[in-house]
């Protein structure tokens, strides 16, 4: 069979694909190795909904590290594409399958366990990011990183991607929580980094390279995530501005005084989408809206929002209303979070995760706003506003070719706008595949050479998730 | 001339070390290149005091990045051993200088730049750690990594080691604060990673791969740093207990309920030595001193500084002093902060830096003061015990053969005993030289192939820093 990503071009020799399936159905237990059509099918796409995936030859729903060692053996000796799945919540792409390759999905690795006086979770990478927070809070402790998707999205997935979330603005991001990894390298050698121990520099920082490594260097089958004490509950404000300008300023501001726990914006569009799939409670002649949270401690809660409040008032809100009551905020919150769901339901969508230095939002947001004009397409915007990450979400209708057309325009226009203003097409979903073709005007040809050089070093038969990530050699 | 280190035996063609070495002279400015014996002999050795560490050929003192490419370009034409240095005060011999090799000094380059509304310092490698402090502080804000050293250690080396400090237990190690980085590769070529945006994932993690690589695959010529607001003035807590053990216990205890911004332990070697070279005004009677603060904002502070002191009870604490003096708190953790220095007025020293799990900290205590009366070694201890990262001292006369000896057996021991224990030989000073010879019993023979393949991959000719972290392939 043949490898067909990029320049690699290998025939496996004698074996034909039906007899090299059967000896990997062979080599697992039961029930592992699904190839029903209709199946296999759920596996082809993740949420970015490429219609250009591929079809695998297989979905290999491994049930623990050593049957993923199985199937990374098989690949590598057959030379067949391996793309590593978690949930297939992604938006970029990064787990589209490839043609004639497996997908390899860690969908039944779900176990999670906490370790209460080490204050660290050890999972499975099919585990949900919710199923991690709940076990951690049943011992008081917390596991902060929150992608909107928490509730449906595997560790396994945030780990290959880096991913972030509405706290992160004061906690951090994935890559900040990982004290240990178990990786199935590309040979299928299994190999331990890290452990429990907080600190380590032992060797090369290794762990830190396989996170956000989308799939192409390993293949993680357990890790070890440090916790944090229960958050406080705190307070909650909103605040509705004219447009996403203000609001964006009033977000530079607040940045400049407070370490709000959330800092976060929608646009009008946004809110609108949100109240037309479910009601939020929102104000749908919001031109934006603001929302921030902060968990500080006792009387320095209250005044953290008051700096907050003041920011606002500064930036020119038309309205500020804070909260300490647990359900009404949550209800706010939810809105922000639902608003990619929503916003799916108005038509095909193209999701951006653009970020810039914090200072730049206001003329990020003004010039999304202008790509938008110019394109004629509409793009929603949220934001974790207090990081600089923004995802404008374009909406169009994929029926009609010349929409079609636009909105990868658009898209196209939104990535070069970040990098123009010294910022990234990607703070937190990942290159995936739907990106990589913007990867090389943001980093550069040398850091991609770089980057090839230790993808060779880990993967020299590329078989692991390729064409995500790094375009082909030869555009580099 | 040879490159002498590992396997690589490379003689580099007709031209002999001196053409060479005038042909590096007139590619850079005068006085860069720096000959002169006794200069080059105060870039022989970093803290560690590794008396077989090698003599350059020269000290290049770089003044900017095109300097650096430059040296590190005849470097690679002539396999020259390239060792980059900061301040050479690295306690692992990272920096020891390589026999034919040339030193590459960085300490030239000290520009610090913060840029307020970004919340972000721009770095060059030779700057102090205390330098990006001060720099940030007129602008009310704070870069948090504070290793003891911080007055007179380089960004750079921070950089080099993933270097972590005395609040990292709150606010995290050095590669949490990185952005952004330039960094000149094997071959000379200046790579741009990162920038000021928050959260960037795009492309492989190459930033968090070079921080910790020890100038093993990169020069590091410039970084972007995170900064946070000033830190809060908050209250100290020291609790004298009658031993390691039960102070470890009451850290453990302590862990379980604060997030305390400080949490250290001195013993009574440590404290005897501080006392005798500089009155702290500690208690020299003390079997073991424990260190801690709260940053909280408000009256969270006194109710985390209560819990703090209710656990200490707990443990058999003798005695819970507190303050929120702030000179008096000055003077206790300049007294944890100056142990180094005063243990080496006592005489030769091996320093560790061996992390575990928390919940292990009273078993490693345990375990060293067993080392110390099997091997007849006197052996003080400080830790960063919040992280489970601590620093045994091996104090010895060096001029006897027999203490060398046993002290050196100690050295080993004490790394032997933190892996049995799950944990790590080194939690923020790097491996270096020093403890490269322990690195495959921790880490195993998969993952040091998986290291050589990258360290391959970016520094395919062995130039930079070799015989620093990876021990020899043969060995793995």
């Amino acid at each position: 069979m043949f490898l067909s990503a990029g320049p690699l071009l290998v025939q496996s020799g004698a074996m034909n694909a039906e007899a090299a399936l059967a000896q990997l159905v062979s080599n697992l237990p039961e029930g592992v190795v699904v190839t029903d059509p209709a199946s296999v099918e759920k596996y082809r796409e993740d949420f970015a909904r490429d219609g250009s995936a591929g079809t695998p030859l297989a979905v290999v729903r491994a049930e623990n590290a050593t049957q993923v060692q199985v199937a990374v053996r098989w690949a590598a000796e057959h030379r067949v594409p391996l793309v590593p799945r978690g949930a297939g919540t992604g938006l970029s792409g990064g787990s589209s399958a490839v043609d004639g390759g497996i997908t390899l999905s860690l969908d039944r690795m779900r176990a999670v366990e906490i370790d209460p006086a080490c204050q660290v979770a050890i999972v499975e990478p099919g585990a949900f990011n919710v199923d991690v927070k709940r076990a951690a809070a049943e011992h008081g402790l917390w596991y902060p990183p929150d992608p909107s998707s928490f509730e449906i999205c595997s560790i396994g997935g945030n780990l290959a991607t880096n991913a972030g979330g509405l706290c992160c603005v004061k906690y951090g991001v994935t890559t900040d929580y990982v004290l240990g990894m178990d990786v199935v390298l590309a040979d299928g050698t299994l190999v331990r980094l890290g452990g429990k121990q907080i600190k380590d520099v032992a060797g090369l920082s290794l762990l830190k390279l396989f996170v956000g490594s989308e799939g192409t260097l390993g293949v993680i089958t357990r890790a070890v995530l440090r916790l944090i004490p229960a958050q406080t509950a705190g307070a909650t404000l909103v605040s509705r501005f004219a447009s996403m300008t203000e609001a964006s300023r009033a977000v530079v501001a607040i940045r400049g005084t407070v370490r709000a726990s959330m800092l976060e914006l929608m646009d009008n569009v946004s809110i609108n989408a949100v109240e037309d799939w479910r009601s939020h409670g929102l104000d749908r002649s919001t031109g934006a809206l603001l929302l921030a949270q902060s968990d500080a401690p006792g009387e320095a809660c209250a005044v953290e929002v008051e700096a907050m409040r003041a920011a606002c008032v500064a930036a020119g809100a038309e309205e500020v209303f804070t909260t300490t009551d647990v359900d009404e905020s949550a209800m706010f919150v939810a809105g922000r979070r639902n608003a990619f769901h929503a916003l799916e339901q108005r038509g095909s969508v193209l999701f951006e995760d653009v970020g810039v230095p914090v200072p730049l939002l206001p003329d990020l947001v003004d010039g999304i706003a202008g790509i938008a004009a110019t394109t004629g397409v509409e793009i929603a915007l949220v934001a974790h506003a207090g990081d600089g990450n923004t995802h404008p979400i374009i909406v169009f209708d994929a029926a009609d070719p010349d929409a079609d057309r636009r909105a990868r325009e658009a898209f196209d226009a939104v990535m070069a706008l970040a990098i123009a203003l010294g910022g990234t097409i990607t703070g937190e979903h990942g290159v995936g595949r739907a990106k990589r073709g913007a990867l090389l005007d943001q980093v550069g040809p040398d850091v991609l050479d770089l980057s090839w050089r230790v993808k060779d070093a880990l993967d020299p038969l590329g078989i692991l998730n390729p064409g995500a990530v790094l375009p082909p050699r030869a555009d580099c």
